[in-house]
């Protein structure tokens, strides 16, 4: 498979920046081909604004959404953007790794998605009518590839566990997993999370190589999350609200994911 | 009261900017200081990396978190974020004013939470021990201080509901509310989100503010939302789990609010 991983820790010798080369080596071992967005290495742009085209805004105004969408359908992006959209174009799977920084990615990471993620090319994509609310959540220009988060996080497991202080890390993910991911068509695989990573000496890094190890070498054939399709009729359009037979009664997050 | 708006919306003259500007004039006009953080007006560094210290990294390695706090502890962090933390300890209250992006704040936004957070002022603070995780969830440097979300959004409020298909958005701002705000001490007010702006016509817009002014008039007095103090007993210290008599059975985001 061709991977694309997207990267984001400001210091190459730390945790992150060896767990990237595992697992460089580890895919490349395996015979895939992988391509490296290491974000801060490349001096990523992280915040989107006008100059984000090469074009002027075509109102009196900037609008993030209408401007994106020109710039791509006019191929007035600027390289940066439309490069990563070439990576995303060539990869079969793709993943985020990062340090999971105010239960959220590293603003750097975010100003890929907010930069990369235009209109026409991750949103605004497809039929706009009543029984069909654009290509999202199960289809899109991402469909039928991969996509996994692989996060590191300071807090201990029980912290993010169903009755942990800081939330299920399921929850915390939801955004980014099914908002950010599933929305423009990636099957997103059940993300690979290492707890704990400020005591991680030599004999706890192996076993947090090996369980990543693993999780890369079934990277082609683990099951994605059961996701529900917008469009496949579980969802009344447009209020978009899960329709009362599915889950009746219950609400939150885990509702969108079939575990019939 | 002191009131700083954080404001993160690339053009002046969107409806973001235009209910900074209703904002500002309204809190002035009933007599509360304003200070505002215009992020974008402000070309705010959104990347956290080894140049937020005048000094060099202590280590061989740039590490995020002890290289922030030695660069809080010594006197050595950026203008630019010593500046943002004069601002908060000078304020009352704080209102994080933002467009939903990817369900979850704009890069700049996050930015300023990276790096205006650091260690030592809105985490690594107070006792650590096997009773007492810290002064976070409940405590911390903002306590006494109040904050809310004033957020725009473009889908409908139906598809934020309780059933609706991008989740609820109680719990889409669950890690800003009570992983962001809630963490280092803030009394966290309810969210004022404003759905469906990509067509606000000049009638929408009156009432938008009409509902923001309310909630505008009311920040010293609305009452906040019941988050559980962590070292008040609720929590098994240091698991961090919520002790099994409270929302006994229960598990997720809700829990986490004192609902009894």
């Amino acid at each position: 498979m061709n991977v694309l991983l997207v990267h984001a820790h400001p210091e190459p010798g730390s945790l992150n920046g060896a767990l990237r080369d595992f697992s460089i080596k580890r895919l490349e071992a395996a015979g895939h081909h992988v391509q490296l967005s290491d974000l801060y290495a490349m001096n990523w742009k992280a915040v989107l604004d006008a100059n984000d085209s090469t074009a002027p805004p075509a109102g009196t105004r900037f609008d993030p959404s209408l401007d994106s969408g020109r710039a791509f359908a006019n191929g007035t992006q600027t390289a940066d953007i439309a490069g990563e959209q070439d990576k995303l174009r060539w990869a079969d799977a793709v993943i985020l790794q990062f340090p999971l920084w105010w239960y959220s990615m590293p603003a750097i990471l975010k100003g890929w998605v907010d930069r990369v993620y235009a209109h026409g090319f991750a949103y605004g994509v497809g039929e706009h009518s009543d029984h069909h609310w654009g290509d999202r959540f199960g289809e899109g220009t991402m469909a039928g590839k991969r996509a996994m988060l692989v996060v590191t996080a300071g807090g201990w497991a029980s912290h993010y566990s169903p009755r942990g202080i800081n939330g299920p890390i399921d929850d915390i993910l939801f955004p980014i997993q099914h908002g950010i991911l599933y929305y423009p068509g990636f099957d997103v695989l059940p993300p690979h999370v290492i707890y704990r990573t400020g005591r991680l000496d030599q004999d706890r890094f192996a076993r947090a190589c090996a369980a990543l190890g693993q999780r890369l070498d079934t990277l082609a054939t683990t099951a994605p999350l059961p996701f529900r399709r917008q469009n496949g009729g579980a969802y009344d359009i447009p209020a978009l609200t899960l329709r009362p037979e599915l889950a009746p009664g219950r609400h939150g997050f885990a509702i969108h994911l079939d575990q019939a």
